[in-house]
């Protein structure tokens, strides 16, 4: 009986060369799986999967977990405001790692004796593979031809081609991937440090001139409505892309450190991602308190980090969210956004726990909470400290 | 013979009050201090001097700090790309520091009896001013007319006319603080929570519906050259200023947490502190190691915290400018920045240490750094703890 | 009809002139309240009580808080092993937090006019009372004669007299404050810096030669059982003082900051906080990840500083209880611990969790996890951005 | 010509198979080099070279760089507080680093074509020397006979003895690394996690059941004084290590995670690291600001933990020592100690910068720095931000 290969499908040259090289290199029984994050339409699956069969598969699976995705995750790293170097929102960093926890969970449970992915050896997607499958699925073992072969992409399409597969492997110019937290594009301009990706390198064109008001909804940290529509989170983040793309919002280059320690530079197009963190994080700074929003800072920008660098599975990452989780009890309220081309504006928010519109002070009045007195007061010993140490230094 | 009062004059209403009643109720020698921190004009310096001696000043002295403050502080705040809750450069709560810093010292160097703010008891620059008198000249009384009559605007002409002083004291709508580091723009909207400023409350307007490619030098993290143009930082900063000025760059709004425990609202306009971070910061992203720019964020939050409140002369904040300085060694290169109508994109950079441009590695080719073994042996080794707590949380 | 005045009673003398000057100079109707947080026996407690009758209290209450403070408090310090500055387990500092709260929920359920506190205008107390009192019951108002009229204890006591109390107030050389987490010793020596507190001057004294293994269970960071016995957390924590303060372990002196920003030095015996947040640290160097240990250690060193600080009611604080509570769901495991006069050693741990124990990989020994070519992949790519940074430095 | 290989030679079995190794199976001309940083004797360092010339060393190097480990390394430790886990100082991790740098930079300077070292692939070590060796001396390529070959000690053994080498190889109970920051003891009871080491375990046993009062004077947080004897720190360290092991102070047992992700257990002593890091830690308490305090235990935490892990050459630390150097500016003064069998007392300072013996305020005492009036405003506005939170968490 031939031994199960669970494949990590893509649809892509390199998978599809994988799937044909499995079982006819290797006389493995091949199962293909694509775990949809957000970024397929239900055409691109159907094609995936007819391609899948045509090259062999025994049985190709197509796993959603998109609502796990934001259960999990997404809504952490809006919790936490998360921009990695204070722009990238981890789009394919934070989906890679779901898609990974989700093919190792499903070669485990169907006992799988090899778990294979498409990665090369240059960059952090193999990291977030192999790390998933062998903390998650640690009997089964991880194959990765191409990491292994190193095989140009013209010596693929010849194998293939040899093996009787004639289809179509146009390179695009850059490399797109797409999900529900952002697109990434890659290519060009990229490889470099100096130039910006050109307007026509984003999938996403401008389509309004104009300029739309939008409400949106939080409660406790989660977007809940928008527009006063309730919606689910994942449907709100779908539909906010959707209304950010036509103002081609949300676009930057991401700079930053892989895993494996060197830099690397990809662009990105993001609008809801772009929208709701800002957003969240305007109704933040009327809601919490200042100890919150700085350590709040300090937790996020780590989770961020770890969460980029494969260490999902760590269980700080479980205490971090806790603290997280915790810190979004008052995070209710409707936040205003002006989306125009190219950019969005925060005008404002609405929050019964907004802070500014207490009645025990308000900033910038007379008010009944304390007197000049108190306030002379409260100075006098805030600067007890400086007072004494200058003292010191001085006078030696 | 008088006792000798120096008085932080503005030649605003409530200062204006302060000299005439400090001569005439408290029978003081009024000497007036205005120090300049890059936001006056000479002709706007000329008019608060006349005024002072109008108001029966002896003595009306003009102190500019411009560059001793950007020596001081607004070099770290772009080495630390300082911007408090993600958004405000901390335009005046820099500024007011210095200035009371130098008023301060005026008093000591000049052995003035009292010193003298018109700050009222409800917000920030009461304790700047405060502590920095108390702990630079410890032997000074501090006066404050303003914050301990509690007098209305309407008392304080009707009291200024009825001592011969018939001046017109307008109340602009929008209280405007002008500076080096960024204008601030508050009133009427900033009070509520809910709406932005409109745009004629900014005091540039947009003059420009085209679109500029600026260059800029960094030198050890100091702007040092402006399209091939070298300057001094101080001056730089101006020239930027105006450029993105005529964009209406820089501008949002920030809400935060006073020294007194409520929060507040402002608008702000500030092109060349804006730019000059993002830019800076994109050069660290290519220039800077993985634990410096981790570590910088946290020395760089900090400092822009203790800034704010007016904790700038802790030792601590020594400490964080030496790190600060020593994170600079190699972030000199070019930034290209692309100006267009209300924002600014950043394209790219070229230096000497980027990282990205090494002939060690380069991210996303094949590279001879490493092989695919190596790859695996260092995610196997990589993902040896999550494997042992999951295999021992898993088991029990 | 008389308005009704809560007192925080301690049986002192400050408290004491408090009582009697309340009914009789400002004609109030004198409730007195003492809270037990496991300072006190009930010997004590009766004769506090006795001496607020005496003294005119229309009604004495005892609110024991022990086991509130332990789940409420103590337990997150175990979690954090919160020493502050190193030292000190803030003994004080978390106690008179949680009387202040008990006493200003007390007074808010009791319709209280006004809630009275003996502080001084000197120390930390003033703070953690006034600021419970002001947040929990805002519609009291706050009485503190001790600290306005600032009387000497020789006026007080005269005044007693005069009032008809004629009592013993001896002053003790030392002052000492009990609790369950520590005793504080002040006087004399702690008044300067450079001298120990004499062995004399301890409430405990040494008396056992000899040496005793001691064996504490933790569950999930909690100490759930002592050589074996089953207890309740607040009965362990007062055997283990009672067994370690007979070796006279857990001494020392803290030095820190107060609240309102000057240095201060008291002594404390502490032996089952010292003995606990040891063992638990111990353990959980087993059983946490790395990443785990140096996250906790930056919550945990803030819990303790915004504790101490009068910060107990800032929601940031649940948000760190929510992480240092995940952060112990897999602390558990039994700890071992040498008393000896003076001092105590841990021997070691047994925990199936125990991540050194694991079958995964062993430290020191040739395993199976990896072999020395995939540890010198390992390096090669770790040491990666070493190498980058290091080649751009030096060659330019 | 043969090509030269430099090998880090410690005289033990592994690097002495590894001499002959290399000259006789690979043909190398080899030069054997040790680096002292304060843990050999000189009667050690020439049994050392006379060995390594026996077996076939063309050349023996003795490098001392002990005071350069101090300056470049030990003295930020002390600046820091540091001990890894709150209880190592890092005596192994931070000597094997400057030896490692040492090696590299012979080589480099010698222009060798090999550099070896005798580490397994099990451990710290060879993360240390590999980065080392690839940082500092990219071009010359790096051998590791031991970890790629795995031999047993009694292979190695009668390999020697094969090629004419019969020397006697006992092995000890316990593994023992000498230094000036301490000295390491391994093996038996350190592989399990219950039990402590044996008394007999430790290189020096106790010699004294007296106690002896010591008085160690910093400049700027370097120990420059002992017992008012000034030495160079070098010196000084090495006299408070022979005192203190007469004590038998300074021992413990640190857990900990290993660079490659699993934990190891390892006993110590280090007299004169614990006494000195715990005298400097009181001296800062006495005479750093809080904010000081705070953030120097971050930065101290981190420059442990990255030297641990082997980034001492990331820029990063620089940064960090920056930080910590300037730190120390008025870490000034003399503590007391009292050592006695087993264990130390910290008894006090003496510092003109004690900032418990300014003039401006003290605590504990009524003084003139402010009064009742100010602390009632002091708290008042201190505890703004609480009362306006629950003014509003309550109230919805």
């Amino acid at each position: 009986m031939k031994k199960k290969a669970i494949l990590a499908y893509s649809g892509g040259l390199d998978t599809s060369f994988c799937a044909v090289y499995l079982s006819r290199e290797l006389d493995l029984e091949v199962h293909t799986v694509i775990v949809n994050s957000g970024g397929f339409t239900a055409e691109e699956l159907a094609a995936i999967e007819k391609r899948a069969y045509e090259l062999g598969s025994v049985k190709h699976e197509v796993i959603d977990v998109t609502t796990r995705f934001y259960q999990d995750c997404l809504r952490y790293l809006l919790f936490g405001n998360v921009l990695k170097n204070d722009t990238y929102p981890l789009s394919v960093s934070a989906e890679r790692m779901f898609q990974s926890l989700a093919i190792a969970e499903y070669a485990r449970a169907n006992e799988a004796d090899y778990i294979v992915h498409g990665s090369t050896g240059a960059g952090n997607d193999q990291v977030r593979f192999d790390v998933a499958f062998a903390v998650i699925a640690p009997k089964t073992e991880i194959l990765t031809p191409i990491r292994d072969l190193k095989l140009s992409r013209q010596a693929e399409i010849e194998y293939l081609q040899k093996q009787g597969f004639e289809m179509s492997w146009e390179k695009a110019k850059y490399s797109i991937n797409k999900g529900i937290w952002g697109t990434s594009v890659g290519g060009v301009e990229t490889l470099t440090s100096h130039e910006a990706l050109p307007e026509s390198a984003y999938p996403s064109q401008l389509q309004r001139q104009d300029s739309e008001r939008v409400e949106i909804t939080f409660e406790k940290g989660e977007p809940v409505a928008l527009n006063g529509e309730t919606l689910e989170p994942v449907a709100l983040i779908q539909k906010l892309n959707e209304l950010g793309a036509a103002f081609a919002v949300g676009r930057d280059i991401h700079v930053g450190d892989t895993i494996l320690g060197i830099k690397g530079r990809v662009g990105f197009e993001a609008p809801a991602p772009l929208i709701l963190i800002k957003a969240h994080h305007l109704l933040e700074k009327h809601t919490s308190t200042r100890w919150q929003l700085l350590h709040k800072d300090y937790i996020a920008n780590w989770y961020g980090t770890l969460l980029h660098e494969a260490q999902y599975l760590d269980p700080v990452m479980r205490d971090m969210e806790a603290f997280l989780t915790s810190s979004q009890n008052h995070v209710s309220g409707k936040v205003f956004v002006q989306l125009k081309p190219y950019q969005f504006d925060l005008l404002g928010v609405e929050s019964k726990y907004d802070m500014m519109q207490s009645k025990v002070a308000t900033y910038g009045e007379e008010n009944n909470a304390w007197d000049s007195r108190d306030a002379k007061g409260f100075i006098k010993i805030f600067g007890n400290q400086l007072k004494i140490s200058a003292s010191l230094h001085d006078e030696n």
